[in-house]
């Protein structure tokens, strides 16, 4: 008799963004002639800049050739991929990253619901709260988590609440964590962690000899270039951090998929007899038997984004997007709203109007003004009394959701 | 203090192909005048087909403008594919499966790796033995076995001897297993189940409650039609099966990735209460969570696969392949081997010559002949004293690897 895994049944709900697609195709049909403004799920709305359209055509070509055709891709990545980020994306930053210590994926998604496989069932997790769902999920499903309270918190989860009076970047915990998540510039808040926050994480994690799963999706958001974009412009952050990174948003990838991660060759954890391990190699060994690697179309095209045309391209459509934040932050402010993030980050984090939950909210926008925002309450219970709403829309669209929002929920 | 997973320490080595890869890298540097014939590592060497490069350019144009632009596939796939697989790889053969029981993925290598995942950690599995490795490594890392004996067999798993006496088909288990693991065309001994020693596994699932994870990888490859090609053309299969499909063998996937799971609406695992629970709500919720889609143009190209051209360039493709493995099986046979598979399937599995292991016989091969095979109890102990070779090369390299065997080992 086959028995299921049962720390499934602990999930609260569906994952967040199918429950929210549900409501909204309910919606559309029941008022098919509603104009919904998709700022909800935040997926990116530009199409890919032609540096990555001609980088795919080429490759695609080359792959009909009997000289250019590629079979499985190297575990880690192609050279010309991993050397591109070494240079680009921590060189340029002073921080020196080896070959074998990157490995290219398909997502930051499944980087960050895939990592808690290499550690003990028994370790500790903390994550910020509200917070991307998945860190919380994956290790939910893995028998990390005893079931949920009323609130939606799983017993055996460290919380760390990310309020107004911390701006949204809780300090690290104090009570004994082993393993724990830190998504900067932030989703869902905007928030963005300074390097003496940083310094202070790495530091706990360090004393703590925990593991710092940090995720830095969103770094190409980040406006001021004294901020830090890597954990690894910490010092000591070798010793206890693994970086994930994507060209989701960074470059419109969400439909072509290409992210990697970084676990440093002085990382390592502990079995139960004390003995130390490299968590490279665990990892390492987890991706050569579950994974099979990046397309080589795809690999090129995330090649291409590290070009010169390729950076040009892409840092316009950030201006873009964050001059969509602006508006939104700017607007949403003018009409009397509450509003935080969207300065480092594609996401506005706003309260929502005095009484009412964040889910009654997510259906009164859709109703009344016909746009989507995304619950803050999906992101965990400290996200109750919140909404995000993305940046990434056509710039008529941001402008019109601002103005309906105002007329439907303005002061 | 970060625990790590201790199950990894249980797996008795690298995962196959990269130790493969060590060897023959340390190989080719020693010799670098050798001119390896890779018939190692299953991956194509034919480019892809028009049908498909075609179909990649046209989409990567369309993801470069505003109307053309996808950003999040849907979770389990556009529909487009999911009636394309549904028509030419189910209607054709007379079987029904609905669109929101396809799963599109990015690998069946993924797919058998992950299952796992939606199982209590009690289920006892068998697998056959010799064994494609990720099956059991997957179920290891998950705690599901105890440690390997000195031929590599991990206690728990339940080992289904595939021997010349049982034509390399085993019958289904006579002690307890809640999941079991059937490859057919098989890897890595070539054999194929009749559709009588489907009926019989089928009917073992059935009345033993467990499911049976059916790897169809290699179906394509199969050239009498009136063996099955999916499980569900066994009655009674959507009871008890999950089945897995590939584009990598079939249509040179192996570098743009693209594979599809099927979980039929009737199939149910069991709670500790005794609570039938759908399977595949389960894997929705891993995939959901876990996963983020197949990019646009890859589930563009696999549609192309599926279409008039598409299928015959692919059958041309296949049958290329299949004039290599007629010839490798008639060359090696002539040469005074005992020679199996390769009639319905790309892998040839050779018995190594008398008082040879298989490792000693992969090294004397890499080293006499400059041939790459794959050491048959790298999947499991009974492929100790078989080599096993591939189809997917060159057909002049093909014909100078048998003459290279034959001169080297030759009777």
């Amino acid at each position: 008799m086959a028995r299921i895994n049962e720390h499934y049944c602990k999930l609260s709900a569906g994952y967040l963004f199918p429950e929210i697609g549900r409501r909204v195709r309910a919606f559309a049909e029941a008022n098919p002639s509603a104009s919904l403004i998709r700022l909800g799920i935040g997926d990116v709305t530009l199409p890919l800049v032609p540096a990555v359209v001609e980088a795919l055509q080429r490759a695609a070509l080359e792959m009909g050739t009997p000289g250019g055709f590629r079979g499985y891709a190297p575990d880690q990545g192609y050279d010309f991929l991993l050397d591109a980020i070494r240079e680009d994306d921590y060189a340029r930053r002073g921080v020196a990253v080896e070959r074998d210590e990157i490995f290219v994926s398909d997502g930051s998604k499944q980087d960050s619901g895939n990592i808690q496989e290499i550690f003990g069932v028994e370790c500790r997790v903390a994550v910020t709260d509200p917070v991307y769902p998945v860190y919380v999920d994956t290790n939910v499903m893995a028998g990390r988590s005893g079931p949920a309270d009323g609130e939606g918190r799983y017993a055996g989860i460290v919380y760390l609440a990310a309020t107004e009076a911390n701006g949204f970047v809780p300090p690290p915990p104090t009570e004994r964590v082993d393993v724990a998540y830190m998504c900067t510039p932030n989703n869902p808040t905007g928030a963005v962690a300074t390097r003496a926050q940083l310094e202070r994480w790495v530091a706990w994690a360090r004393s703590s000899d925990a593991v710092l799963i940090f995720d830095a999706a969103y770094d190409a958001y980040i406006q001021d270039p004294a901020l830090p974009r890597s954990i690894y412009e910490i010092d000591g952050a070798r010793d206890c951090a693994i970086e994930m990174r994507s060209y989701s948003k960074r470059a419109g990838f969400t439909g072509l998929r290409c992210a990697y991660t970084v676990v440093p060759k002085e990382l390592r954890g502990t079995t139960a007899a004390g003995e130390r391990v490299p968590l490279g190699a665990l990892w390492a060994r987890r991706q050569a038997t579950k994974f099979n690697g990046v397309p080589y179309l795809v690999q090129r095209a995330a090649e291409a984004v590290h070009s010169p045309e390729g950076r040009k391209q892409t840092a316009e459509q950030i201006a873009y997007y964050m001059e969509n934040a602006r508006r939104l932050r700017e607007g949403l402010t003018a009409a009397g709203f509450r509003v935080f993030g969207g300065v480092h980050a594609p996401y506005i984090w706003m309260r929502v109007p005095e009484g009412q939950t964040s889910w009654g909210f997510f259906d009164a926008l859709l109703a009344r003004a016909h746009v989507v925002g995304t619950p803050g309450a999906g992101f965990g219970p400290h996200g109750e009394g919140y909404l995000r709403l993305s940046a990434f829309n056509a710039r008529e669209r941001v402008d019109e959701a601002i103005q309906r929002i105002g007329r439907s929920f303005g002061a």
